[in-house]
């Protein structure tokens, strides 16, 4: 099938550069000589995270249990969910997938541990688990060496966990203290520390020079630029995704509207809202829920209404979440139709 | 079912408030004496369509023609379209859904209306259409009533096409003279304008002294007070919408992380993203893309993990667009689960 039988808005991905950005990411993972266990949150495709496992990660990370229930569906056997997994319909749901799949699961508090620890134990499983340290997030994770000591004493008397080390998050070479302090404390404790997990696409030396066992890289495999610079992020041939668009009036010269707004692009305002490939000049000024508004006043191209345009997206992540297809592309030949198997899985 | 049960995030709809809010406008728009044709584009449901529909609305918009095939899936037999169909796939569709319900499109230009024309002919049937006019919204639509008569005397002339009218939007009275003179060129031309139809939830009235023969109200469903008052937009007792997320982390005493973020609540970023009904002193300060941060300082309640608190989203269609399900309560019991059937349909 050509691209031009399309139906728009339509969420293309181009496999010559997705498939670049993977090998990329994986060689330069391999050359620093840190395992990669790739975030899948970016694209919640599952053929995605198998081209990605196929070059070289470890495993994949989900943010939410109910991606990790699309992967495992899909038949990926090896996850890591950075986040507190709380309350009984979600205990079940991980116990249950835990016997799916080798489920590994942060938590930074006795509530969350416990929690755990009785599900798995009334379930007969044993579910292994990583402390989240908070080096400069913010966010979640226990916030010194010594709160995480004293947790992970708690952790390590429950049953039906299987402590395995640490998950932080950002990978800041200045949190190299708080790393180092950790696992001192830890392993002098005699609580064995095989996992430390490091995260963030551009992160990945920073996570190797901590002293991590993996790197939780994830946007790279659609801005392709993050890594290097954001200046370039929206160099067209890095970038993986694009929405086609179709123009639906011309009812200026100075205006085009094009049929993809908020709803197709997420609602994140700020200017450019993205790129358009073939007419750099013509901007996307505003959005409204369905429409696109595109100021051509610097456009030497006359638009006509029908006329298609291809916009890389500024939020991959976020567009991405608002379709249910990904369309994979070759140059103007479609390869494959892939469901969007994680969006909507927020629970 | 009880609210307890429920895993998070989940997106609630409060049946008190919602049948309130359905019930006022619909006396409203009696009391002012103008034809309510509500806009589904804020919940996407179609029971919540039905509820509309049997409180008085002639019938009802959606903005995409994939939004009206759930509707009349769900059949629902009278639908406005206020957007340019363009493109042989839609206008296949188009033709194909005009063969089950009563579907009128709006256009603003030959090329839609040739468009429409050459596939309804096609298709042995007759599309409806009215001319989208440009009162100030700076998007689609004919600028002026030259054009516009200009453009319906193509249109007139086109197999396919029966020609009703005109949409507009803002409803702003300063459109009066606009609407006045196109209508009597297009009356003195012989060609009937049967529908005007207006638009915006708070401008009721407007479209009533504008001449309109309808107005598309939407928002008002969720928001409630935005058409008496922006500042008592987040009144709690007149929103529908709430999130129900749970409390994941406490890692200081002043904030705690719960379980909704950007792909829950969407990406727009300004405070206070949401307010808090069992706390209002708690203030959500931040999102990731699937954590809540949220500043208790204020808060004389010390939160524990595992906790549920309620939010009323700010964004209340982007909102219902990220979710698969609205749960209907009625207190704290599960009336229904109802599909968002129309989430994600924008082509």
């Amino acid at each position: 099938m050509n691209i031009a039988s399309l139906d728009t808005p339509a969420l293309i991905a181009d496999l010559d550069v997705l498939e670049r950005n993977i090998n990329e990411m994986a060689t330069h993972c391999r050359h620093i000589g840190i395992p990669l266990r790739v975030h899948s949150k970016t694209h919640k495709v599952p053929e995605i995270a198998k081209l990605q496992l196929a070059a070289g990660s470890q495993g994949i990370t989900c943010q939410k249990l109910g991606e990790a229930e699309a992967m495992v569906d899909a038949g990926i056997d090896d996850i890591l969910i950075p986040y507190n997994i709380v309350g009984k319909p979600k205990l079940k749901r991980l116990t249950s997938l835990s016997k799916r799949a080798r489920i590994t699961v942060a938590l930074d508090s006795e509530e969350t541990a416990t929690g755990i620890s009785q599900q798995a134990s009334a379930d007969g499983c044993v579910v292994p688990v990583v402390l989240e340290l908070d080096t400069g997030g913010g966010r979640c994770g226990v916030g010194s060496p010594q709160d995480a000591r004293c947790l992970a004493q708690q952790v390590m008397k429950m049953p039906g966990i299987d402590f395995q080390g640490v998950m932080l998050y950002p990978s800041n070479t200045r949190a190299k203290p708080f790393i180092t302090e950790t696992v001192a404390l830890l392993t002098r404790d005699g609580i064995p520390v095989r996992i430390i997990s490091g995260g963030g696409t551009g992160a990945e030396a920073a996570s190797k020079e901590l002293g991590c066992t993996e790197t939780r890289s994830g946007s790279y495999v659609y801005e392709g630029m993050t890594r290097i610079g954001n200046s370039e992020m929206l160099a067209p041939e890095r970038c993986v995704l694009r929405v086609l668009v179709t123009v639906v009036s011309t009812p200026t010269p100075e205006r085009i509207i094009v049929d993809g707004g908020q709803k197709t692009f997420t609602s994140y305002p700020p200017t450019p809202y993205g790129h358009i490939i073939e007419y750099p000049d013509a901007k996307i000024y505003g959005m409204s829920v369905e429409h696109g508004h595109v100021d051509v006043s610097e456009c030497s191209h006359r638009f006509r209404v029908g006329e298609r345009i291809s916009v890389i997206p500024l939020h991959q992540g976020m567009t991405s979440n608002l379709h249910d297809e990904l369309i994979a592309v070759r140059g103007h030949n479609v390869e494959a139709i892939w469901q969007i198997a994680g969006r909507g899985q927020v629970k």
